[in-house]
C-alpha cells in the first residue's frame, strides 16, 4: 500500500510567525501524498476579543454561538488557511485548503445537547475518502482547517484532533497511514518539565501502564485517546513531537502503536 | 467541445442573505460542468470599520495595506466562501472553495506602482487551466472568491469581474465557455432607471453604437471591457443579467457576442 502522511500543526505553532514557517518547511519537505490539518489556536479569540463577541463559557467550556462560528470561519478557514496555503505554494506544494464543507469531504452532526449545549460544535459523522483519495491522485496537498458541515448548509467548529484522527482512519483503507500531532514538546514525557525525559515507543501495554501511573494527565489524555482510536481504526503509527520530528528520524519523540 | 459556464455573483446579490440564497438554488441547478467567482461586497469594509481599520483611499480609489488584505482573506476566503460552499453542498453541488492560491490556479503580480500605490492588488498572469480542468473532470465545482497569490506566499485583493474573465480565457481552450455576471439589474440598458429597457444582443459593431451614443457609461465601461476582451480571448458568449437569465432563457438579459 502507498504511504501517507497526516500532520496536525498545533496551536502554538501557528501563533508565532516563525514557528510557523519553520514548521511548513518541515511539512513541505516531507514525500508526497500527505494531509496537513490545523486550527487556530488563539487567534480566533483575538478577533472575537476585538469584535467585542463575548466568550461564553458554562462549567469552564466554551460555547460556539452564531457569532463565534462566523469568527472561527473568518479565522481559521480564512487568515490562517489561506496563509497555510500560499506559504505551502511558495515552497512548491501544489496545497488546496478545505474546510469539511469543501469537496463535502467531511459530515458533522452537532454535538447533542445532554448537560451543555455546546453550540455549532460538530462530531465528525463520515469522511468521504474515495473523494480526497481523488485529490491526492492529482497531486494535490489538501490543508483541513477545524471545520466541518452538517450537509444542510450550517458550518462546525470542530476539534483538529479529531479531524486529523478521523483523516488517518478513513484513508487507512487506501494507504498505509502514519499521523503525525506536531506541537511545542518532544512528545509523551515521564517529566512534563523536562523535555528530554520523552517516552520514545508506546504500545497498548506501554500506555496502561502510563495511564495506571497517571504520566498521562490532564490534555494529555484525550489526545491519548484520539491516538488508540486511531490506532484501533487501521492507522499504523502516530507521532508525537516537534516538527523536527518530520525529518530527523533522530530526533526525540514518541511513536504509538497498537 | 464540451460546454462549461463561469457565473461571477455580484456583491449586491451576496450581501443580502435572501437574494443569495435564490442565486444560489440558480446556480445549483446548472448543469455541470461550472465554476462560480464571488467577491464580498461592502461586507470586507464592514469588518474594517468594526476593527476600527482606517479605509485608505487616493484619487477616490481604494488602497489595500496589509491589514485590508487581511480582512478581505477573512471576509471573501473565510465567511462568504466557506457559506456558499456550505450552501452549495446542502444544494448536492460538490463545490470546493478556491482563492488563487489553492491549487496555485490564478497567479497574480503586484499592481505596478505609477502614480498610485495600490498596495497588495493583483494583476492576473497565469491561470492554470489544466489543474482546473482536472477538478471539473472529478466532479468539483470550483467556487472563487476574490482574491490572488503571486507564488511567494502573499496574497492579493483581485477584481472579481477580472476573475472570472481570466478563467473564461483560460478555459476556452478545453470547453466553449459561457461567461455570466449575475448582478441587480437585467443587463445593459438604454435608460439607467428603465429595466426593461434592456439591450437584448450586442456584438462588437453593436457595442461600437453604444459607446459612440454613451449608453455604456460610468461603472459599465470596465465590466463591457471585460467582456469583450474574454470574447476575444476565445470564450463563446458573455450574459448581464439578474440570476433569473440562469434558468430562465425567456428572461429579460444581455448577451454579448463578437
Amino acid at each position: 500500500m502507498k504511504k501517507l502522511n497526516i500532520v496536525k500543526v498545533g496551536g502554538n505553532i501557528i501563533e508565532k510567525e516563525e514557528d510557523l514557517q519553520s514548521f511548513l518547511d518541515a511539512f513541505a519537505a516531507l514525500p508526497e501524498p500527505k494531509i496537513l490539518v490545523h486550527g487556530g489556536g488563539k487567534l480566533a479569540s483575538q478577533l472575537a476579543e476585538r469584535l467585542e463577541i463575548p466568550v461564553n463559557m458554562v462549567n469552564g467550556r466554551r460555547i460556539t454561538d452564531a457569532e463565534t462560528v462566523e469568527v472561527i470561519t473568518m479565522v481559521y478557514g480564512g487568515k490562517v488557511n489561506k496563509s497555510i496555503v500560499a506559504g505551502l505554494q511558495a515552497r512548491n506544494c501544489n496545497a488546496i485548503g478545505f474546510s469539511g464543507a469543501d469537496g463535502n469531504t467531511i459530515l458533522s452532526v452537532k454535538r447533542p445537547v445532554k448537560e451543555i449545549d455546546f453550540g455549532f460544535v460538530g462530531d465528525v459523522v463520515a469522511v468521504d475518502s474515495e473523494m480526497i483519495d481523488k485529490l491526492l491522485s492529482i497531486g494535490i496537498t489538501p490543508a483541513f482547517c477545524a471545520i466541518t458541515h452538517d450537509g444542510n448548509g450550517q458550518l462546525f467548529n470542530t476539534n483538529a484532533d479529531t479531524i486529523a484522527c478521523e483523516l488517518a482512519r478513513g484513508l487507512s483503507k487506501n494507504y498505509e497511514v502514519t499521523l503525525n500531532y506536531c506541537f511545542e514538546k518532544n512528545g509523551v514525557l515521564l517529566d512534563i518539565n523536562d523535555d528530554t525525559s520523552v517516552v520514545k515507543d508506546i504500545d497498548s501495554a506501554k500506555y496502561a501502564e502510563l495511564l495506571e501511573e497517571k504520566i498521562i494527565a490532564d490534555g494529555m489524555l484525550p489526545k491519548m485517546e484520539n491516538c488508540f482510536y486511531a490506532l484501533k481504526g487501521g492507522v499504523q503509527q502516530v507521532r508525537l513531537g516537534k516538527p523536527e520530528m518530520l525529518y530527523n528520524k533522530d530526533a526525540n519523540f514518541t511513536t504509538l502503536r497498537l
